[in-house]
């Protein structure tokens, strides 16, 4: 029997205590929240569980086996690594920190344990982003051609983080998981309204090896609500609209055709192909079960985290090179790699 | 009675053609075509009209007040020039001409010799975009916020153009008749595809005085096609959808409140306000028809060009700064002025 | 305090004690649940609330005021019966009854004795149907033309109910509640499959006075989920699509324009005018929150019930005329009035 | 080369001429109008084409092979009849007569002449419906389970024929040429509305061999313009959205599946099968070119009428049931068979 301590009982950390405490082989055994408030919350969800305020005493008191992290990200980095520590596995909310140099301390202290260091990167376990997974993985989709991703809605401006923070982890987790590399570079433009110093619109541009762009359009200023990526391959080409009740992801079979008759200068080279489009059926099973459930199993060595705590490093990183060039105001920034 | 002589026949020359026939007061007299096949079916279209595939003697011959330009774009500077040092009137053809250098001489001949020069951004005359430009005229967005465009789809490669210089005339002559002034610089990012040198996918950013940000995305390699523009104001928002065809003008009343209590200093100091939304009736006559009568009474002096030779200057001087911030991989480029 | 007694905890039980136990001035005080299991989760989520198995128990024993009762429909007669003899006040599930003789019964009974007897016809209290309603009673459609509704999905095939007992009463009750009165005749269609004999697919019409007509159409069987209803007056025109998460209320300000010149036979003596469209905006408060809220006020007798006994018996009234109908393979059947 | 002769250039004339006036191994000879103006446009469109107007005169004097009837209805019996009774084949369009004796008398008297008589249902030859009856041919929707079809927008009102006679052909000759067969019975609602004699609105019910149910619903009188069927069998299920740019036509993989364990009473034996949809590709060919192309071919003996003599009667069968059902409030009318 696994035992489970989760640090974190506000918006997200009721989630994760529900389903962990339907997993089978597993025990939420420790809920430790400051707020009172919460903390009464967690007593009434989660009757026997261990109830209280700091996590060091949490670790002392109670044999957990992985602690879970659903704090501000601010507390990220101290909780993970004095949770390491002390021994136990770590799954922890994105992103995984503030800094790039925190996660890769977290990642190698894990390195170094030999601990489980996982991200709750929610996205990557639905139904859409696993069946797209196995598209790009069985080559369906040819060679990709680029990436461009709209996250935008009429969404409250936050006091201390900006638009980018709050919502490009998302997609730069799924683009990363998809691509499976680092982007070499990024731009970033931005506009901040209100006389607010946070941007509330962004424009990010990464470049993958190849040449492969990919590019974000991310918003809390938008009259209509559009969370619409575009996957291009040579092959066929991905819509995966996560508002589409009906058919989240439509598969293309559209792509560019090199004629070979190229002896005129002003001949056209390129033609399109354009086929059927098919809408697989999607997994309906809630994605946070599936992440629980997956995380107990790397806790059992039976498989590794799908969302490392190097895939959350590398999310991390670009989020620092794209906040460096909006602050530069658009200019090309590496993004650091091992 | 106006007699007007059109120069080019193939895909656009016979819509001109059909509008400025059919219009009260004026005749089209003349169609200059070098192509014998088109030239045959201008005749058949057009029994009665002068056909002749030499420009210079249909000026010569034919009397025509003005001079219709529907050729391809390297033709412009040439044609207009030798209509306009011939006294006659011009409309022609977007873009004006392949550089800022011809559109600003071809601008300073026409004042100078008094004459009327225009440019056929055919989109200004829709309802939908007429609407709009009330709308803002009216105030009724309050202060601008941003503008972001896209227009995409699986368009066809062409030979000797890349989809910056295919595509974005259309968005930045709207936006500039929106507007109503020049951006400051432009930053625009794109890819090649397939071993061609020209740009299938290019992301276009502007900014407009006072910081506003314009930003626009256009492809030729999108697997679904969209045409959809946010303009934003402080006090409403639009979301113009070319493709609906129901409501392609949508009115949000959205917009920002600033929030006065702004002591703490982790108060949100912003806030959203949301109402009605409204999608105006939009006139259902054809642009091209509006048009041609809006260029007779631009000759007769009723009127001033909708899109004079200096608004089509400013379309090609955003495209020369764009093209040359391509060619940088994304560095800023001014955008020339007066 | 008004005391509140719960009968029924399984799937729409808890939603009601949720919100009767959030409500000021209002107290939960027990719930009746016949299966273990569900009574077991009951006491969870209400700590201190009396639980127990037989509703004669619980009027006994807890003093409650009133009596909410979420139990299958072929209870509701005898359990609203027994709380009504036993002098207390009334809501129940929709259907009220099983039959209209038992639902008059009721309506009589709760009238004798002065009590409230209200129907838990949710959709009523949503911002859509309230925002309609309003439009409606502020004479902003004209006089109606018809209702066309269409209610369908792939949906589970239930063993003793067919689509019409299941889906009907929610746009019986909204029409009902639109026009205020009752059809006079129904006829309904219907289609059983997979050796199923109870219908999957129902055509319902109805008649009002005046020749309104209405038309349902109410399927399992369908490949997509569809709920729109159109209601059609001569001033503007309603879209209500609670599938559309942007604007639900689409009100078109389109109608008849009677042409008088109708000298000539042959002339077209009406035509159409074509306006604006507007979507309002809509309150996104949950409806049962509001409609538990109004339960209490009528108990208090601030307000009558929005969806009265009264109200109730004429949705099964018109689901009786068009279940005759339906057995008899769509012929007309008269709607029985008080 | 097989010499065609049009009666009637008014709305739909034009496109028929265009088309054959394209087709190798025929030539458009003579154009029969009335109305002058007509005429003289036909004579500028067709230089070289006999123009007329009186059809005697043009089969006496113009040795067409093929009479191509685009006329008002009221016309179609008697000019089908002259031309056939002169020896020549028949293009008409839709509906074929005013009355299903007059269509008999026609279908009787090619049949006796062995001439082709076939009936302009233009929706057959397009790639949608084309695409969908090879679907259904192929058996890829198992057995046919009902077809639901939704034809309505804000329409002109017409001043002598109702909605049921004006958008009615279209659907019944598409669903006749999938099913391959006639209904047994009809029953059709309607609604008239500003004091106009003739219904804006009709609900049509019929229904086919082996209890298959199809419902229509056709409306002049909606704020909103819809071109919906369902086509639903037990493997798969179509919707065809005649609306939508991208995809026309989508085949769902739902069904229907039987549970053989149906020991107890309430246990639901039937449950459903959802997969994966898709939109097959469809050809972007005018669908009129397609259909001149293949009359030509029937008239070489080459192929037989999609859309022939009797399947025109077959339609106007199921319109005079339906009309006398409208006349007698909704009552089941047979629709008459060979």
């Amino acid at each position: 029997m696994i035992k489970i301590g989760l640090i974190g009982y506000g918006y997200w950390g009721p989630n994760l205590a529900r389903n962990f405490s339907r997993q089978p082989g597993c025990q939420l055994t420790a809920i430790c929240e400051a707020n009172p408030g919460r903390a009464r919350q967690a007593a009434l969800d989660h009757p026997g569980c261990w109830i209280g305020d700091d996590s060091a005493t949490m670790l002392a008191a109670t044999g957990v086996d992985a602690v879970v992290i659903a704090t501000p990200v601010g507390c990220h980095y101290h909780l993970a690594k004095q949770a390491l520590m002390a021994g136990r596995h770590v799954l922890v909310e994105k992103p995984i920190t503030e800094t790039a140099a925190e996660a890769l301390e977290l990642v190698e202290l894990a390195e170094r344990r030999n601990l489980v260091l996982a991200v709750d990167h929610t996205f990557l376990f639905t139904g859409a982003v696993r069946k797209i997974k196995e598209l790009v993985d069985s080559k369906a989709l040819g060679d990709f051609l680029y990436v461009d991703s709209v996250r935008i809605n009429l969404g409250l401006f936050q006091p201390d983080v900006n638009v980018l923070y709050d919502l490009a982890p998302h997609d730069l987790s799924i683009v990363g998981h998809l691509l499976g590399e680092a982007p070499k570079w990024a731009r970033a433009m931005g506009a901040c309204h209100a006389g607010v110093s946070q941007e509330n619109i962004v424009y990010l541009h990464l470049e993958y090896p190849g040449g492969l762009p990919a590019h974000f359009h991310l918003s809390w200023l938008a009259p209509v609500k559009i969370r619409k990526t575009l996957i291009a391959g040579s092959e066929r080409m991905i819509v995966y609209d996560d508002l589409d009740q009906g058919e989240k992801v439509k598969v293309y079979d559209k792509g560019i055709t090199v004629n070979p008759d190229t002896q005129s200068l002003h001949n056209i080279k390129v033609d399109y192909r354009t086929g059927d489009m098919f809408a697989p059926k999607l997994s309906q099973r809630e994605a946070l079960s599936l992440e629980t459930e997956h995380f107990l199993r790397c806790l059992r060595g039976e498989e590794a985290p799908l969302c490392s705590g190097r895939d959350g490093l590398g999310v991390v990183r670009i989020l620092e090179a794209a906040q460096r060039s909006l602050k530069a105001g658009g200019s090309r920034v590496e993004v650091e790699r091992d």
